[in-house]
């Protein structure tokens, strides 16, 4: 049992999720959703999905949830509150402007929006020093990466604090440097999926076909190593060499659509860098622990 | 024991593979590497990685595997070549041209190329009609996906028999309705490689979070859902809807490249009709399985 409570504002699928994931790892949750919902059912579905897994709720954790009627009792006392409600900028600021009256000056306020530039919320706000987007996959409770995405208001310590607390809850957070539309996640599906509308479009690739390159191919790659670890085992050398070999291909790519390849020195510096204080172990031993673990989740996957 | 039997021609890290992954599935496999390479013992290592996974060779495929010191001995009696030499192309049209030599004149001829344009290696072969690019990822023998790049000549009944003994093979194999530079899967590679190394460029992102993204993220999710599929469960009414909901954000990627976004209504309709016709089962159940297979994949992952 951890000592922080959490607030979950808006009870669809994402506050659900999220709901879940806090008080699996220990925090007291407490839930408002507007209306007559039945939340209860709509968390005990998502945990019944993965009975037996690891990423259910024990009877204990289900103890640390209460569904609250009234915003300020859902509101008081909690240390971090995860918004979540209908993706829309002025029903995102009416209730965020709520939020801040009834919290604490501590509390740190987080929205779950996927599209709406913290900026466009933050101006709207008496304290916007305390919140930030924290913006999660479908679904937080088996997703883990959790983008941050501050404000330009946003304090420091109020991004450290956001940071320790989704890690308490098993999230693995990413903060972004500043804000850009998308944020990181979006834009990296963006870049996949018009890639993907435009070879569909040609008739070049079927869509089940493009579905079947990531079941089959990257999503099996990177559910165990993430593409630029990949790459450094790619090439005799490791990313470097690999970016020399392969890099036209990828700037091709961009040039093909009318895009300006990014792929500059300094890019390739800041990957590499990165990569070498990653891991000193031997290319050839990384490489076989990549393998082995494909093979294991491909040997459990063929067991579903 | 299958009947068919497969010829590598060349035998690095990729030849290794392709050539544990025919003998592992029951074809009769002649290996042909130019000089003195230590080809068994490269074969050994990738079997070795993953020894008591159900991905590795048993004793009686071993059986299946021989070395050849000469590619005409290598070449005789085989139905499938898979060339995976060096990159380049005069390379690759000189043994290819040497390959056509040696084999029936029904034998399928696949080029392992990841960059090179079938068409600027069928110009150069006396048969293009027989040869094809047969382009995995890496390691083939653990990610099944293999994409076959045909060369304007290559002829439908030869495209079929390369599927059907991929197949064969355990892989996946995906058909290009025609060539394009980077086949598909490297152009949906660089896509997202080009946005991250715009971002990491940028400052937005750290390369290591990058990675982050896809190994708890966007990889775990297509470790068992691709990447249509699950958009078709992220909205309440389907593909469409979410696409209503969110192409936007896709499309505006796209722009703040200096690209022209691809999502347009006659893709949206191919994408929706491919995944009616893929599954008629209620989306609360499809999401129910998806995040019961990513929990477990996650449980598997966590014994690693």
């Amino acid at each position: 049992m951890k000592t922080e409570r959490v607030g979950i504002i808006g009870c669809g699928i994402i506050g659900a999720s999220w709901a879940l994931t806090f008080a699996r790892a220990g925090y007291r949750v407490k839930v408002w959703q507007r209306g007559e919902a039945p939340v209860l059912d709509r968390i005990r579905r998502l945990a019944d999905n993965v009975a037996g897994t690891g990423s259910e709720l024990s009877a204990e954790a289900w103890q640390r949830i209460s569904i609250e009627t009234e915003i300020a009792r859902a509101l008081e006392g909690v240390d971090y509150v995860q918004e979540s409600i209908v993706e829309n900028l002025d029903q995102k600021a009416e209730i965020l402007t709520a939020i801040e009256r009834h919290v604490d000056a501590a509390t740190t306020i987080a929205s779950s929006t996927s599209g709406i530039l913290p900026s466009a919320i933050s101006r709207r706000l008496r304290r916007p020093a305390r919140f930030l987007v924290a913006h999660a996959l479908t679904p937080p409770h088996l997703l883990p990466v959790t983008e941050i995405c501050p404000a330009p208001e946003t304090a420091p310590h109020v991004i450290a604090a956001a940071v320790e607390l989704l890690k308490g809850a098993g999230q693995s957070p990413v903060v972004l440097k500043r804000e850009i539309a998308g944020f990181a996640a979006n834009r990296l599906l963006g870049a996949v999926l018009n890639e993907l509308f435009a070879l569909v479009g040609e008739g070049v690739l079927e869509p089940l076909d493009a579905d079947t390159i990531f079941t089959d191919g990257f999503g099996l790659r990177w559910s165990v190593i993430g593409p630029l670890a990949a790459m450094d085992l790619n090439a005799p050398a490791g990313v470097r060499d690999y970016l020399a070999r392969y890099g036209s291909i990828f700037s091709g790519v961009a040039e093909s659509r009318g895009a300006t390849p990014a792929l500059i020195a300094d890019v390739i510096d800041r990957i590499a860098s990165s990569l070498e204080a990653l891991s000193s172990a031997p290319a050839a031993d990384r490489a076989a622990a990549r393998d082995r673990a494909i093979a294991q989740v491909k040997a459990m996957r063929s067991t579903l």
